[in-house]
């Protein structure tokens, strides 16, 4: 498999002075994401994304989940290696999955459809998990913890500055597991596949911690996913507020330097 | 039009209390990119996109340079709103457009194609506009200051932490122009659609400036505008480099701190 760090030769300029060294980048590659399904088991190819190779079938897992093509992992049969770069993912024969609505879906909810509206109504609909509004809360003091421990666990971000994360934690703040990619939805969608191969999906009472900012998508495919608590080291966008919101799924951006923001259900966060 | 900073009400925790108080978000919103084409102006698809609304107009002309579509602005009529959140290009008629290659190119070079080696190929055959390869070099002195100029100009990125800028340099390291975005792919499409109105493209004698970090699609949007010369204040990808150096583009990274590192073509940095 492909390391998810390659060493490089640069030239490094620092005061004043310039030399050549080996430094470590973080590798982004293609990944082609397709679905087989049906008697026949047709090959339909949904996706090439951008990703840090490592962890490919957890991340066609938790891209189809938080696509909302699939709403459990006992519909799939398994995951296959079509060729380098190419994995397919095997639909259970009675999984059903419509090629054409696939079509629509992906231009109404995940490159988002023309209205924040038209796009928030999706992703509600989409949810066939129910309601996110959970009653467990989580202390202050627990948040403040978080950035420091996703940060212990990042081992190649440390040596290439690179790469997004998602983790999970418990509403205590332990940490569950962790996934890095060049791309933060990559980082968040194999986060989603581990968990729906480990059986823990939906992630009722997990917290989700972003290394970034909280977009629109992000926030999408966490609600897709059943998660109601999510918390972001960067700022979050209009969007996505919005949609946390009419989800009733708490948001927090900003959780660093011993502060951070609530933009909804701030009921859920203990001083 | 949607300004890009929107008010909204949040809770703070910080220093172990809470308060209520209104803070600034970045707006993020979709804008359907289309182009009209041909005698009786059909209309195309081309992409729906999560952006900060303003300079929808570069955007749209950008991203259609960015993507090879068009070569230079003669090849535009302009720009018309079709609807909220709608924008269409409309070509001149004698302007090639072939709505099938369209659909193979944002399948091979924008998602990015199965192999590296094809992709970058695909940037090399797209790229009409010739050799990158410049003779000009750039002080590190003047490079170490470009990201403090880029801050001083980032009035909405300082309200809100939320928004990714790509701005253009002279080689001496004069300020010329910036764009601000949630998207880092439309923060550069903008940028070179407002070169592209401006008249100045090909962008052969000026430095970019990014204000994350370097992918392989923000360094194939940068060669297809003619760029040679790319700094980013965060770390680069594997693939962007690898597309740095096949195309003899200066690529620098972590441009902070005083100091940076340069991962192709380091002879056109002067120590």
């Amino acid at each position: 498999m492909t390391p998810s760090v390659h060493p490089i030769g640069i030239t490094r300029f620092a005061a004043g002075q310039s030399r050549q060294l080996t430094d470590l980048l973080s590798v982004e590659e293609p990944l082609e994401i397709s679905i087989r399904y049906g008697m026949n088991l047709i090959i339909k190819n949904l996706s090439v994304t951008m990703r840090t190779p490592g962890h490919d079938e957890e991340l066609a897992l938790g891209f189809l989940l938080s696509e909302g093509i699939i709403v459990n992992f006992g519909q799939v049969i398994g995951a296959v290696q079509e060729g380098p770069d190419r994995i397919s993912v095997i639909l259970h024969e009675d999984t059903p999955f419509d090629p054409t609505k696939f079509e629509r879906h992906i231009y109404t909810t995940s490159s988002c459809g023309i209205c924040a509206k038209s796009s928030i109504e999706a992703v509600r609909v989409e949810n066939t998990l129910g309601q996110l509004q959970q009653e467990w809360s989580v202390a202050a003091s627990t948040l403040h913890r978080l950035p420091g421990l996703l940060r212990e666990r990042q081992a190649d971000f440390a040596s290439t500055g690179g790469l997004h994360a998602a983790a999970l934690f418990t509403p205590k703040g332990k940490f569950l597991v962790m996934r890095e990619d060049v791309g933060r939805h990559n980082a968040l969608d194999k986060l989603i596949g581990h968990a729906l191969q480990s059986n823990v999906c939906p992630l009722r009472t997990q917290i989700l911690l972003l290394s970034g900012r909280a977009s629109f998508e992000l926030i999408q495919k966490a609600a897709l996913a059943g998660i109601s608590f999510v918390a972001a080291v960067g700022a979050p966008s209009t969007l996505a507020v919005q949609l946390a919101v009419e989800m009733k799924l708490v948001l927090i951006g900003f959780l660093r330097d011993n502060r951070f923001n609530v933009y909804s259900e701030a009921e859920r966060v203990e001083a």
